[in-house]
């Protein structure tokens, strides 16, 4: 079988080995995609190299059949579609209080241990989350982000009617764009990349760049004066910081999706002024997977077109290197049995 | 009738003048006590010269008796004990959402017009609670700042059984731990005054000092490694921002009570990776006035202590300058018909 390996120093290797055998409670996937993630990125980018353990497969959007079944695994048989929750929560306790998703010493898989960018993979059987055989596994490999996504609009509590903005139009954007839309709310995109804005906008989003319109005073004429019942902060820059209090509206909610590495300048005296509710929002739990499922194999949305390349497993080093070429690009697939 | 006036200044005058007739839909309430605010303090110190319209009488934490009525007021009569919720709301919109309470063009009465510093008082009768025949008068004043506290704990959702840590032992802080303690939560204040922490420990609140203990670890401690279910922030400075984002547990819910006049920094990472909730808050609604009534009628807690101080209306000068000079102090009455 053929892997790729993280070396460090912005440099994938791909290598040749043995088959493994998944051991108890473990099964065996026969990954067909594998997509680029942000942190994927990062990790390439030598920012993570304190926590990953080089030299490492990577990645954990994927999509894949069931090749194999370790010892102890039963409500699975091969050839079945799969996806991984790449989320290992073995370490719960219960001062984690049963929020699994995020326990204290939660190992997120492709990270902290070896991922999908290889043909095949073994992972614990409880991670799974079984496809429908009609589902496309070219789309399932967005099952991942889309479930952030899924997750991020369920804990806003968006409802039909109401109006939300979402700040950055990344992939992650654009996919809780997407979802906040299917609620039956009103939504506006705003994003500073003017490709960016393009493609919003071939998506069917109403999507609006902030360096050429004041943004307050547009979700003001778009909500009679209301404002935005919930702000989506997945831009991860102070900018964002700044006008997401401003958007708000009373009572308004806002989801923070982007990681902000650093402390920032909040404007507290508008969560006072407006009873204003900032919510964090971490990857997802199984529920979200359920509906992020649901949606890829209805696919009644534009999944498609987020995805803008595949490229076989063996081509990793150029697709990092092209990443950083084209800011762009949504979401780049590896083809793991190519 | 007597009257204060705050000139500007640093300085208050003492006035005479007639009694004047509610006009319609107004009530004329022969005011008992007045308490004074740290909002009053901070207009006192000429903070909000910009927005109080000097010559004007401020006041808003009170208690009367009624003692006119003006044309169209129904349902209420001469000699009835009352306080007044000091929110002007007549000019909401349909932007506010129902929010009236903190609508954008709230008027704040007792900042925004006249207040209760004087022997009688004249307000719209939209604004009464009405209280027991058998309500201590003396502690009614102290209706307002108690529902400020009801209103956060309600926010706040805190169960029986959770922890709540209270960041900040002032007159808020105190209210809000009280509170906090009747829903069957344990509740921790951290003050950094020591008098003030005496006084927390008087009331028989668990409290510590965040300078003589780590305050992170002492929260571990009480929880099984849990930490606060629910933080309120009712401190206002920096300290206590960069302590709240460590001392909540996973999914922990932050009240911001403490009212911060610039962009403040926050730890977004955490928000992000504990899924945290930032909640504003601001003054109260109906109901939050109905239990703090309900609460001061019964007298179960120790209110009496929060009253460090009552003076004649004629002193108020010398009070505010006491004040200045007396940190430790809570809440100081000013006895409106002496
Ligand atoms: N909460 C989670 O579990 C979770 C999961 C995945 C990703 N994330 C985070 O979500 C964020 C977005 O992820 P992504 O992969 O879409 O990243 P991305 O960098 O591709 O997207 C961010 C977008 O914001 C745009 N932007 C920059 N400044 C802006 C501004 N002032 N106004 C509007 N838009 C602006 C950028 O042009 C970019 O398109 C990242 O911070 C990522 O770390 C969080
Ligand atoms: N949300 C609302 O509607 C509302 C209503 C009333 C008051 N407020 C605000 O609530 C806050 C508290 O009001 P108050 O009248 O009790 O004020 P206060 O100034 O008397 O109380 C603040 C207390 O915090 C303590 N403190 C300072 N640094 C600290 C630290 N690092 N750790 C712990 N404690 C610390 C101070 O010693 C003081 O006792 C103020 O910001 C006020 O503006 C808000
Ligand atoms: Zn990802
Ligand atoms: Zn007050």
């Amino acid at each position: 079988m053929k892997a790729t390996i993280y070396e460090g120093n912005r440099t994938f290797s791909v290598i040749e080995k043995e088959l493994e055998e998944p051991i108890k409670g473990e099964v065996r996937i026969k990954v067909a995609y594998s997509g680029v993630c942000g942190t994927d990125v990062h990790i390439y980018h030598g920012m993570m190299d304190k926590r990953v353990n080089i030299p490492v497969t990577i990645g954990h959007e994927m999509s894949g059949v069931i090749d194999a079944l370790g010892n102890g695994v039963s409500g699975f048989s091969i050839g079945e579609k799969v996806v991984v929750r790449p989320l290992d929560d073995r370490g719960a306790k219960p001062s984690d209080k049963g929020f699994n998703h995020i326990c204290e010493d939660l190992k997120f898989i492709g990270i902290d241990s070896p991922g999908s960018m290889q043909q095949y993979w073994n992972v614990p059987a409880f991670t799974l989350h079984k496809l429908k055989p009609e589902t496309d596994l070219k789309l399932a490999a967005l099952i991942e982000p889309l479930a952030v996504a899924v997750h991020d609009v369920r804990l806003s509590e968006l409802k039909a009617g109401e109006t939300a903005v979402v700040l950055g139009g990344g992939p992650i954007g654009l996919l809780v764009a997407m979802v906040a839309k299917e609620t039956g709310a009103q939504v506006i995109v705003s994003e500073v990349n003017e490709n960016r804005v393009t493609k919003a906008k071939e998506l069917g989003l109403n999507a609006v760049n902030p360096v050429n319109i004041d943004l307050v005073e547009y979700v003001k004429a778009q909500t009679e004066g209301r404002r935005a019942d919930v702000v989506f902060e997945v831009a991860g820059v102070q900018q964002a910081l700044d006008v997401m209090t401003e958007i708000a509206g009373i009572r308004g909610r806002i989801l923070m999706v982007a990681i902000h590495g650093q402390k920032k300048e909040v404007d507290l005296f508008k969560f006072f002024w407006k009873e204003l509710k900032l919510i964090g929002a971490r990857v997802y739990e199984k529920e979200d997977y359920e509906k992020a499922i649901d949606l890829i194999t209805k696919n009644e949305l534009p999944f498609e077109q987020m995805i803008t390349e595949v490229q076989p497993l063996s081509n990793i080093q150029q697709v990092f290197e092209g990443i950083d070429n084209n800011p762009d690009g949504l979401k780049v697939l590896m083809d793991c049995q190519a």
